[in-house]
């Protein structure tokens, strides 16, 4: 931790002129501007062209006011009060583009940012701040054809529930009553839930723009929770697939099948993850290769081609990851994919980590690669 | 006030022992349990039997912790510090049945309760509480087929984006692709937006229990932002309905009728609206008689004979309020203008004031009456 750069940092933070001024090696542009995650007519979190956050909390009688997102990992950045008795503070450094969590940590209670939107991740809803990104134009809302994200409620005898998926049914679902649609079952991570492929991911503008552009046929996707058999799970490690295959298998596909105009047949189902979603893809593709036959693990590891035991079953393998994380084992497996003859892919996301910027582009170029016979 | 209710409510708050005691006239059961809106795996809020609410807030080196909620108007909870660290205390009366928005107050900031679920109000998302009510069968999650609600994107030339709203396609509708569905358009109330009939209101679950209850024949429910001009309005003495009438008669009413089965006649198509949206109604209704044949104000005002042109032109007048809103005023107005011959109905919903549990009552009782020829 520098704590200099904390202390320059919440200079610039109560300053209103927009000068431009040193801090270590780093000039910090004053052009902030409102995240575009925040709550409507908020100012504050802000991001600069530099990709710098900058934060404002009001809590006029507080002691302490932290923000988890930084740089360093401890405790992320401290806010300094202002005269007018708010709090405020910019990171350290820049933050990686895309979307990031975090929460505020008042006097010891954690806490979200009243200014911003909040997003289901760590087993809460955590507010969520959006750095500008130099690819961002492919999951923008644009004035082009867009498809519908539909909430359903599934009967679950398993779990003695009726249990909520959303359905992303492409542009012309409706208009085309008689046309039927390849199927991609997406999963979200650890602590997160059937929300996250949307609201963080925007799935479906990825997949409105990618359709609008001639550059996929369009398909439909699925998110469900695959968390199901204890919220809070006491560590990936007691993990039991079962209850989770059990839903997806036996409830929601059929449900999904019967509703909606799929294509319901192994050859046109997919199955992919993120993190603890590709955990759970790599399990329930191994253990029944007649349901799906393309895969994909988003930063959620790797097959060895040993796990796939009919390899004319599968269609495709997709593995990706950020190259903050660990491109190596993604590309070696590849090859080996490659070398004992499945047709395997890999991506890397540029300077990005374990996080949603990387599973963006990760669909946006999974996407194309789905379906095409 | 009453001071010593505050504090009698405290000293029950810190307790953990199951025993009854005296405060006041009120004995307080210790029958507490977590609020059906928490997040996942969390304890607090808390509701016992007789309607009161407990808090819990983790925020050790604050000084003050101040819940919104409660009875009085002055300051609502006054949380005491635990010897754990954390801040509890109970409301000072029981709460109306039903759903409340609240936020907490931490050293003079106002943030939301990280163990309950957001909903959107007053502008921005707060923490709500669920009161178990006497009714509550009605609106709630049952082993019945359940309707969808879409996400739709819609394209808006007059504001120059795709607007949000989602539709409440009844169960039934996938399977019955020739079917087309009258359309009920139902708006929010002032700082809240389109997704409040769904997540508040249960919408959709009210809709699929009173057709598998054979109650109702099905229809399609629509619901979009109302306030188009400005998210802060500064007042509703200020409001134009312009923009929100462009937006619904020109943008929206079109695209659903061209991507929806609807029965695209005014006969077939209703609107309606809570307090704020129960005024767009009326003005809508009496600007555009051709839109609309069913009109209903949910503690959103009335219509005097004389505002309704053609009588003609009119199936359904609605009106509602909670008993401990002005019933007076929507009795009278009824009165009147089944006086004048109008199909008029009202309904009081009984110790319920300006708040949810009123509107879902509502939508229960407006339902059957609908699209009845």
């Amino acid at each position: 931790m520098k704590p200099y750069l904390f202390a320059s940092a919440l200079l610039f933070a109560i300053s209103t002129s927009l000068c431009v001024a040193q801090t270590g090696s780093t000039a910090i542009l004053e052009d902030f501007k409102p995240s575009t995650l925040n709550q409507p007519g908020q100012e504050y979190p802000q991001v600069n062209s530099q990709r710098y956050a900058r934060f404002r909390i009001i809590a006029p009688a507080a002691d302490s006011v932290r923000v988890s997102l930084g740089l360093g990992g401890r405790g992320g950045t401290k806010l300094a009060k202002a005269t007018d008795g708010s709090w405020m503070g910019t990171t350290a450094g820049p933050m990686d583009e895309g979307f990031h969590y975090y929460n505020v940590n008042i006097d010891g209670g954690k806490f979200n940012d009243p200014g911003a939107l909040n997003f289901y991740g760590s087993t809460r809803w955590e507010s969520g701040i959006e750095i500008p990104a130099h690819d961002q134009d492919f999951y923008a809302l644009k004035d082009v054809p867009h498809g519908n994200v539909q909430l359903i409620l599934f009967p679950s005898k398993s779990t003695n529930t009726s249990r909520r998926a959303f359905v992303y049914t492409p542009p012309g679902y409706f208009e085309n009553p008689k046309t039927r649609y390849p199927v991609l079952y997406l999963q979200h991570g650890w602590g997160e839930d059937e929300t996250a492929w949307s609201n963080q991911g925007r799935a479906n503008l990825i997949m409105d723009n990618l359709i609008a552009a001639g550059k996929i046929k369009p398909f439909i996707i699925v998110m469900t929770y695959g968390m199901t058999n204890d919220v809070k799970m006491g560590g990936l490690r007691n993990f039991d697939i079962k209850p989770f295959q059990t839903v997806l298998l036996d409830e929601l596909i059929p449900y999904v099948d019967k509703t909606f105009r799929t294509i319901a047949k192994q050859e046109k189902r997919a199955m992919g993850g993120l993190s603890m979603g590709g955990m759970e893809t790599k399990t329930i593709t191994m253990n029944m290769p007649e349901v799906f036959s393309h895969y994909a693990l988003l930063s959620g590891g790797t097959y060895a081609p040993a796990d796939i035991k009919d390899k004319s079953k599968v269609k495709l393998v997709f593995l990706s990851c950020g190259s903050k994380e660990r491109p190596d084992g993604v590309k070696n497996a590849t090859t080996a994919l490659k070398e004992a003859g499945f047709n395997a892919v890999s991506y890397i996301s540029e300077g990005t980590a374990h996080e949603f910027q990387t599973w963006r582009r990760s669909l946006y170029q999974l996407a194309p690669l789905l379906f095409k016979d």
